[in-house]
């Protein structure tokens, strides 16, 4: 299926891609990969640490869009394992419903979130990750950063594009306020 | 701002917009309004009675796409005055969480809720509305139905392409197990 | 922590637990155990088979009161813990919030979910559970459901006390649609 | 029925409630009064200014024990009355399920929101008011904030007992994050 999936995807060629942006608002799903203790409770958070437009190293969340006939839940496991690698078990929610969902807009005077390619609806989860996680090239690493460490105004200042709003929020509906 | 994006979306002709949905999901609201009482309780849920492709009357709930540089928050007043008329008074969603995430796929057989033109992903929600409803012409009528007269088996007869399940999971998320 | 709480329990005899119910709401958890396949999507869903106060055989929930000083999350694990054994490696749900409050009064007419010994609020998850699961002796055996099986009129025949309700909410809450 | 319940509940002599709260966890109701524009975006938020037990002036939310009997839906009615008078026009949810589930122990340490008195588990909901709020004489006055003026510093500084964290979790779940 993902083989068939890609097919369609690449089907849609780079400058019809390009078109299709400017049209409509495009779906995504932002994953917020985190570890618990055996009550649940969230321990640390993962943040990808990669490259931005600009060639910075900025904190990012897992994030990617779901295409034509394919299932919320199979593009959270196809991002994750895009990104996480094969082995990094994590446990996809139970519902679809997201924690949050998060526009993202041309412009950054909307909502604050923006994206200058496009305007994307995104379904955000925090999924728990047990196994191990080996990022893809492209992503130079995966930071874990644990609930002790982290602070909104260090959310703030190593997210791009107003990113810092949903980790702040997503972590809020698991209980840890910032 | 609503002529804007009006222009915006005929600037998507039906034909690119044909092609468009063969291609990407297309980001829906559904919205079951609603009436309650004093402490919030719903009493009574509505229903447009429209003609299907079929020229057959069926119930069905309102819904619409969310347009390119359209806030979910304005996509629900518009399909809302749309179907409902302009003095409904609806209780916009404090949040845009929507109580499900639903998957009409071009066939029924991934998740029972299907849309023969196109992937659509639905953000639902209930909608309290405490003014006059008066359809459009294009749904020829409102019915307005006591939650005692409600039941699974009746949804299912009278609503088309597995919306009843948005209808069924709508009602138990606000304590109405039909 | 355990030893201690149930110190404190005992230390709350059972006359004084008596009166306490006839005066206050006693918090409760209800778990209804799930399994999933990789993609999150449940497949089976667990029901204890235990004699109700009539000596028949009811299908029923987790279900247990919180503790003074206890978090949400020990009660949860307790409770699945005391009722699928300790080997059943249950995935707490990352949040506490739950997919549903339900209200159980002391009779059955006020929200159709009723216990006579007392008025319950309950905080209702869904919980996945990857391990072997053993029930404990008083709750004589666990049912694995697969969801072909499931239906609304299945449960409400099956369960008491309007506890049917919990368990099609919260299917609902994971795309399951009786 | 207001009658009836404060009867049961005076019936719960102070001497016997003190005991209670030895011994099992509270329920209790939390409330963020809102106000919104027309498209549900919080645009202020309500803070009861009250003297907190060292006489200084704190803000506060709407705070309550849900009673014996009492529906949620009831004593979301009930608080919400008498801290912000007969003709506050409150739009209860639709839904009893809260945007958060918040423990307060008596000791600070185990989730930083904390009771002296009393292990108390309360549902936070964010309500949208629409009338005129008039504060009883107990909660000395109520401070509407503009959503521009708000932050998780101001809040920290200004409430008692954690209770910020209720506050900025909520505004959270309705995409205001702080």
């Amino acid at each position: 299926m993902t083989a068939e999936l890609e097919s369609q995807n690449s089907w849609l060629s780079n400058s019809d891609m390009e078109q299709v942006r400017n049209r409509l608002p495009i779906v995504y799903v932002n994953v917020i990969p985190v570890r618990t203790d055996a009550t649940g409770e969230v321990t640390e958070i993962g943040l990808l640490l990669s490259p931005d437009d600009d060639g910075n190293f900025r904190h990012a969340l897992i994030s990617g869009r779901v295409l034509y006939n394919e299932r919320v839940r199979d593009a959270l496991v196809r991002h994750i394992e895009k990104d996480l690698g094969p082995v990094s078990f994590p446990r996809i929610p139970l519902s679809i419903n997201p924690f949050g969902v998060f526009e993202y807009f041309p412009t950054p005077d909307v909502s604050g979130l923006f994206d200058t390619r496009q305007h994307a609806i995104a379904l955000a989860f925090v999924v728990s990750v047990s196994g191990d996680c080996r990022p893809s090239q492209q992503a130079l690493s995966l930071n874990w950063i644990r609930r002790e460490e982290l602070s909104s105004g260090f959310l703030e200042r190593e997210m791009s594009n107003g990113q810092h709003q949903v980790v702040i929020s997503g972590l809020a509906s698991v209980g840890l306020v910032l």
